[in-house]
């Protein structure tokens, strides 16, 4: 193959100005697509429009034509889940209990359960619901495979009874019902995020499985909330986590929440055609150290975009640098020459896509020159370059200097958008590296964060727990030394209530049989566990904050799509107050019952507790 | 069904008294197979053993046939693995920098590179080495199914060659090398684990996705081994944190790991079946709720297990229980008779596997003794109950209280084995609380910890890198502002020195080309990065670090399997000197280089740092 006509190819890309501008300033942070980075769109309908798009001539039109069609993925499309995701993942006492169950022929007693947590993550004031389309799945899916059952027999003891191994094989979910806050929704303490009804025996099989698809895929969205807050909206957030996930599908959920929670793309290939989300990415050091010196080029040449005309792209490089010499006060000859050939290289194969990694030897003396030296090269062949990428060091100070070397080199070459290039920055950055940032000032555009946001290095775990509240039309409680432990009795109702100005004063559980609360109708709202704490509300609007998901063997709501989960859980944090948002100190949001549930629930604890004798 | 037709079929069980018989203080932690909770057996296995072992008429004649085949084992059987282990699991620069080898006809060139961590995990100064047979499997099975190449269209810029796709399609690792330590090897920051060899291109495309594999389970082995090391090799650790894990596969790979790195089982019930861990587990609070009172019991008789004859066992229940008011010093008309049914119906259903969650209400007054009136029924019907479990509170002084009302029944009813009945605890155990138990005293048998294993609550993730040291026969460096993040370049082997008493001396990284050291022969090892820390060692004995693992297209060597890994890894730990693995300020451990490496990295890095100018 010869590369130089390889290059020739690109005479006939028919890229308009437009594309190649950096646009970046102006766009929200949803709507932030910067194009100096790799686009993808969702795999499901690319695929189909793939001849449609290839017919385009200009990229405008392939952005109109996805934007159009991006509305109409449904995420239950998604080709593949994990295959571990099955009734076997789910801890052993779970089967036990349903033989002991099934033995006393108590297996078709309905319950309800409860799933909820106890404590927002990373000392925060409200959490993120995720996970609730993985759960619906999981649901519809679930079936033992004849080789579960054989395993399973190895397991339990020998006399367990042959019927109950035919019994699990034919089991299906088809009559549950499962109630849900809908997914991205701003959750609390407390509140059941799903409430589970059907034979005690399934709805107990489901527990440690919809726990490890509830808790991570809330914990990361939740994080990844925070960080955008820390931030705010003007900034491009991508996560970088992958390599650095808990297991191969931990790094698949991760892109998957983290885009949930407001971040704007991910590195991930595998999330981008699964689950439709932007992927981004340019180059690592290794590839700036696979070049030694502009000797190892093969290729040196590039033709103009508009003229087609060869140009002789390295020497332009080489001879930009020079010029940078006394315009960025650096000895051009002492600049990495491997790092400006791999620049150069990187440059031919993506003219319009080149975002220089700038680190590998030394920012200010070799990256950036030889960075500038490849943009003002491409400049003479009507290219734009995109930017460049810091992965260490003092990123607010590197940032500044780096801007104002921009600065400078649009002064000095008369080009102005050089002094717009993008910053991306990616060194280990946590929620309050973020702040920091903020704080002292800086000049990046885009984050790329990995490690922290992925592990949730704050606090690695969310406590969703999954407890049995109703069983025969009885109320259960799980009473506890502790009492954030003690569980709230019963089948529930959630509302949420909001205020004059459309905010959400406080979220209300009410007893299953209890009217739902009216506009304008004064509540008596209590803390669940204190007795002394209460208020009375009077809502301006209520919000019924359940829906049923499943129930006759089908999911019974339209789920959205990714995106649109996205959009939703922006507008649920913006119908919360700042204070309850903000980093420091921020402000407990209530989560109340009503009268009736109070003495319902006091009742049934006191029953529960044995009443000690001192001796 | 009839109820109690059921119940008659345990008349037929032949069970040796030998195999409910409590033995777990005389073993090893290796060796605990505790009979108190529900064993497992390797599926692969198992399944072709079901006839033999369904012919078997005495449990002990089970246990031997288990423990001759499971030998046998293979991972690699292993039917499974996690479908979201593919090429476009990945970081899009991969992809992006493959296409910009592939443009500058560079792809052909032979690198090597390097994968490693720069620190130990936990403040420890060791590490495990896991993952490595996922990523053979990932290297064996790599290839882009014609989808993935669909997808990358629309992700790529138009311009990318047709033929590159072609290339991406044909793609396997059969040229590349593989060398590895051997999986459960305890390593060093800075010792490459996997050293990878082949064209730049695949070489480069494996990066994230090794990291991955290696990062997590790398980690939370290591996890494992100090959690085991804090408690010593008497006690049994299960691992319980499907639930609580970062995503379904972060589950999964947890209970594999935490098995390599020491623990004695899981939960989880699908790495029971995939990998051949034993599993574990009992009942949950929601079984004892669902229980109100006494009347709700359908089945309330029990066969003796001798003479087969019925027994009124709900009724016997109940009467040692007024037994117990005196001997326990409660009143036995508070305990919850709810709790009292559950546990009455669940040694129904598992007599010979009865252990009790005691903490639904009230341990010592309510949880205890209806544990002790169940199993002295229990016993009146030949049967031996196995233990309990606690779930909250002061784990410390409840385990020695339990124990020594366990002593005071045992004596008062005259049944010796009531005093060793097994205590498992499981409220949110970290590394520091089973420190702490052992400095307090406790009298706790079984640990069942989730959380802060499986997440890694400490340090949530392990920095592996993976970084180009050769290209093309000549050397490649990362240098950087941060000394820690400088490569030692080249293609190097790796040779572990042990001394007179067989504990290993220190790490030796060598120059590819240089002679292996030998034993009795001094020579200089220096550290890598500083001039003045340097010592002479003479070995005792040498070991090559690496063996040869993919080449050819095939796995080159025999992979262990898990159970053999978890013994190696075990040696491992026991041929480092004690202060290197102590849990308060360890000793580092040594990783040097030949005077040759040091003064090739030396020259190299010189070259490759542009002089600064002062002005």
């Amino acid at each position: 193959m010869c590369a130089s006509s390889r290059v020739c190819k690109m005479a006939t890309i028919n890229t308009s100005e437009e594309n190649t501008l950096l646009d970046n300033q102006s766009s929200s942070s949803t709507d932030i697509k910067p194009p100096y980075l790799i686009n993808s769109e969702p795999y499901s309908v690319a695929k189909q429009l793939l001849s449609k798009i290839d017919k385009c001539s200009s990229s405008s039109q392939r952005e109109s034509l996805n934007s159009i069609t991006s509305e109409k993925i449904s995420l239950m499309t998604a080709s593949e889940q994990s295959s571990v995701v099955q009734p076997l993942l789910t801890d052993l006492y779970q089967i036990s209990m349903a033989y002991a169950y099934w033995k006393a022929n108590k297996h078709q007693e309905m319950a309800t359960f409860d799933l909820y947590f106890r404590k927002n993550p990373f000392g925060g004031e409200y959490t993120l619901f995720a996970g609730l389309e993985e759960c619906l799945k999981f649901i519809r899916d679930y079936k033992f495979h004849p080789t579960d059952i054989d395993y399973l027999r190895t397991v339990l003891p020998t006399y367990t009874e042959q019927e109950y191994y035919d019994y699990l094989l034919q089991l299906d979910m088809n009559n549950i019902k499962i109630y849900a806050v809908p997914e991205g929704t701003v959750v609390f303490p407390r509140i059941p995020l799903l409430r589970i009804e059907g034979p005690i025996l399934k709805t107990q099989l489901l527990e440690t499985t919809l726990l490890t698809l509830v808790n991570y895929a809330s914990l990361v969205a939740t994080n990844a909330a925070r960080f955008r807050s820390a931030i705010g909206t003007e900034k491009a957030l991508l996560e970088f986590g992958l390599r650095r996930a808990q297991g191969p599908d931990g790094g698949l959920s991760a892109s998957k929440y983290c885009y949930l929670g407001g971040f704007d793309g991910t590195s991930n290939v595998l999330a981008g055609k699964l689950y439709g989300i932007p992927i981004k990415g340019t180059h690592a050091h290794a590839y700036v150290s696979s070049y030694e010196s502009m000797d190892d080029l093969t290729e040196r040449e590039l033709c103009d975009r508009k003229s087609g005309e060869r140009r002789p792209f390295a020497d332009l490089c080489l001879k930009y640098l020079n010029e940078l010499g006394p315009i960025l006060k650096i000895l051009p000859e002492q600049t990495n020459k491997g790092e400006l050939a791999a620049f150069t290289s990187y440059a031919l194969a993506f003219p319009t896509n080149f975002l220089a990694l700038v680190d590998t030897y030394e920012v200010l003396k070799s990256g950036l020159p030889n960075f500038l030296a490849v943009a003002r090269a491409l400049h003479e062949c009507k290219y734009q370059a995109v930017g460049l990428r810091l992965d260490s060091g003092d990123l607010a100070y590197l940032s500044l200097e780096v801007r104002a070397k921009f600065r400078e080199a649009a002064t000095k070459f008369n080009i102005d958008y050089f002094k717009d290039f993008n910053i991306v920055a990616s060194n280990d950055i946590n929620e309050e590296t973020l702040v920091s940032l903020e704080k002292q000032g800086h000049s990046i555009d885009t984050f790329g964060i990995g490690t922290h946001l992925v592990t949730c290095q704050k606090q690695p775990a969310l406590g969703c727990v999954y407890k049995l509240v109703e069983l025969d039309s009885s109320p259960r409680i799980k009473v506890s030394q502790d009492i954030e432990k003690v569980t709230i009795p019963g089948r529930k109702n959630l509302y949420r209530i909001f205020g004059h100005d459309g905010k959400a004063l406080c979220d209300l559980l009410t007893k299953y049989d209890e009217p739902v609360p009216q506009p304008s109708v004064k509540i008596l709202s209590r803390h669940p566990f204190s007795d002394q704490r209460r208020a009375y509300v009077t809502p301006t609007s209520v919000e019924s904050l359940y829906k049923l998901y499943w129930a006759d063997g089908e999911i019974k709501e339209q789920l959205p799509s990714l995106k649109d989960v996205r959009e939703y859980a922006k507008d649920q944090l913006n119908q919360l107050r700042k204070d309850h948002i903000r980093d420091l100190n921020p402000t407990p949001y209530k989560v109340s019952v009503t009268e009736a549930l109070f003495t319902f629930m006091h009742e049934l604890w006191m029953k529960n507790i044995p009443i000690g004798e001192l001796d």
